[in-house]
């Protein structure tokens, strides 16, 4: 037997047993994990552990290190700005990065938004900037470091060198019944953030039914847990904590949102987007030094979208290209005339990826053109029989199952009724 | 997709938040995990889930009846005798199967003992036989039965065929630090006993150092569970909760047990072996409906020795034999004058065990002669200086660690002390 430091079933029986992980354990266990030597139903046991029994603040800071340290880490320090992003836990028509990162850098300030694909019910931003044509997702470090300098924002794939121990380990979570662990989620996200190698980090952590996390209790715990890896690994992070129960905007599903995320940069688009945008652009601002800037008038004037153009060109996109439509719509009445008192996010979120927006399985394609609309907004009146929703997919199959998905998300009070709104942004930790 | 009635991460996820796992659930997993549709690394997970969230006696059945189902059943029934069987949860010179299985058929019960090998600091049963020149431990299913039916009593390997589930879910959890969960050990050797067959059942619940419980009330927690079990299942099933912090008799070592075993079947041999032999007898007896024979009769008269030899000879044993002696041997001298207070069951055990008694892996050779004598009880007087203990094996740079294991494992107080001895039955339970 080769001399080593521990041994995996040591390890799951100490997490086991209610103990800490010493900063040994941690370190063996993620590299030897890495390079195959712990298998999967060792690493998986473990994880069940970590799940029931969580990790204390050094534990998980630990951990997210030395998934940082099973890959590569990127170095922007050569760049004449500041870098800021952005990562938000998932929601439903969250576009906020397609106007958020040009409007950053109209500011001055670098944004490196390494981006997945979407998975389930919420859309991945690198799935929504495909749908305009020409774009492609992969660019070299080279190329990647070179648009930052040029242009300030860079919106792609991130590659396979960073952090490979959290992809392995994010697959096997999937199939184990242990994603829903707060230290693996943010041990997962934030050490993706550190080995990027940002400067600042703002969190966008979503709460309510169309969210990951259902109850501000448990977006609160994994706010201050992100927060506090950031700031153990020297990265400036600060959190939002913002309302998920109701989808952002007026679209979800992956051209429908690049058509509104232009409206925004153009000046107009839904309030509550205008609203989350320019919220995070001050807090990334702030957090890269630059807090004196103010980035609602680079929307207003013109700045961002001037960015976007050229960011979009610079990874092969062409901004006037008109976007794919889909073949088929379908219609949703509203049922009664009076107060929309709420339209469920995860209903839409389930609704637009029955209709193709979205993906079951990493390797299926999405349709560019599939998704919902919607027409009012929750505390706005409707009348019985007018449009609420817009269907849109190239299958109309998939209807039937997106309108199953759609049953009883929709609620109208009788007119008159308040309708008291949550506030879109919950509260800032940081 | 093929249709199925459940999928794993959906039993995972019950099982880590506390729920039942309901009857289909339970059913479906084992089965599937047998067929290999559920993975090492689910079935890892939804141990650990069991571990630190157990399941209750319904689940537990359900259980344990899946494991069964997942494998052959052998039946009895044809036999002219009642059957019996004894179960021990693993101790260190537990020999006590060798002259029980020869007594209790010398008093008509049948007793068709399945049994498997040792790992770890207890020995197994199949190692010590085989000390024995020419005895094999593989007998068909037709053997076996030929063999209850002309002599009575039957120790041999368990076949393939029973209960796999058991198998290939022992060996995950062996890697998986989820050996420890009082649900999977009580279906684990519940599954294989009630599969054999057996109309009646007697467990010997260990409790000490050297066992694998090494408190009482998770021994009893064990003993209570499998109890249920039993009788769930339809298989009249008692336990009885014995002492193991100190070996039993004054061997631990394959032929050097069969050696003290042989005493005791012909009327001498260490008191406590005798004594747990004979209780066992009487339980087993009282279960397979002849609570009227003595067993103490059938050892002093030599009935229960006509039946070893008849036995041994039956599998190709030369009962009259002479066993192998090991080529060293080492004394350990009393460190002083005194009573001996303790002898420390886990302390000889690891000796046993590190001399070329055990095996670390199922795949390592044992040695037949390799072990530990002790030539005091605790509750005797030593003198200093007097022979202790003797080493055997045939590897003397074993006697090195061996010694190390025995480093603070015996104790001798001054003479004259009270020695408040452990009754060696705590408990009867059923």
């Amino acid at each position: 037997m080769s001399a080593q430091l521990h041994d995996a079933v040591e390890v799951i029986r100490t997490k086991r047993d209610g103990g800490r992980l010493s900063d040994s354990m941690v370190d063996w266990v993620v590299a030897a994990y890495t390079r195959g030597d712990v298998a999967d139903e060792q690493m998986s046991a473990l994880a069940m552990a970590i799940l029931l029994n969580g990790m204390d603040r050094e534990e998980i800071s630990r951990w997210t290190a030395a998934m940082i340290a099973s890959g590569e880490r990127m170095d922007f320090s050569a760049l004449s700005r500041p870098t800021a992003d952005k990562h938000s836990t998932g929601g439903v028509g969250d576009k906020i990065t397609l106007p958020l990162a040009p409007l950053v850098a109209a500011c001055g300030v670098a944004v490196p938004q390494l981006s997945g694909r979407g998975l389930g019910h919420t859309g991945g931003t690198l799935d929504k900037l495909e749908a305009i044509p020409g774009w492609r997702a992969s660019l070299t470090n080279d190329e990647l470091l070179a648009q930052l300098e040029d242009v300030g924002a860079v919106v792609c794939a991130a590659g396979d060198g960073l952090a490979p121990a959290d992809k392995k380990l994010y697959a096997l979570r999937d199939v184990t019944g242990t994603v829903e662990a707060i230290p693996l989620i943010a041990s997962s996200i934030m050490s993706k953030k550190i080995a990027e190698g940002t400067g600042a980090l703002v969190l966008d952590v979503k709460v309510g039914t169309g969210a990951f996390m259902k109850d501000e209790a448990s977006a609160r715990e994994l706010a201050e847990t992100m927060v506090a890896l950031g700031q153990d690994a020297g990265v400036h992070t600060v959190a939002l904590l913002t309302d998920m129960s109701t989808p952002l905007g007026l679209t979800a599903g992956n051209g429908l949102e690049v058509r509104e995320s232009v409206e925004v940069l153009a000046g107009g688009g839904p309030a509550d987007v205008v609203e989350l945008t320019v919220a995070l652009a001050r807090e990334m601002l702030a957090g890269a030094g630059r807090g004196d800037v103010d980035p609602a008038e680079a929307l207003a004037d013109g700045r961002a979208m001037d960015v976007w153009r050229r960011m979009v060109a610079a990874q092969g996109g062409d901004p006037d290209a008109p976007l794919a439509t889909a073949r088929e719509t379908h219609v949703v009445a509203a049922p009664a005339s009076g107060v929309l008192t709420r339209l469920d996010a995860m209903a839409v979120g389930l609704a637009a990826w029955r209709l193709g927006a979205g993906r079951a399985r990493k390797e299926d394609p999405v349709q560019a053109a599939a998704g919902v609309e919607w027409h009012a907004r929750p505390g706005e009146e409707v009348t019985e029989g007018q449009p609420l929703l817009t269907l849109h997919t190239d299958e109309p199959e998939r209807f039937e199952r997106a309108l199953a998905a759609l049953d009883g998300g929709v609620d109208v009070a009788p007119s008159g009724t308040a309708y008291d709104a949550t506030p879109l942004v919950l509260d800032r930790i940081g």
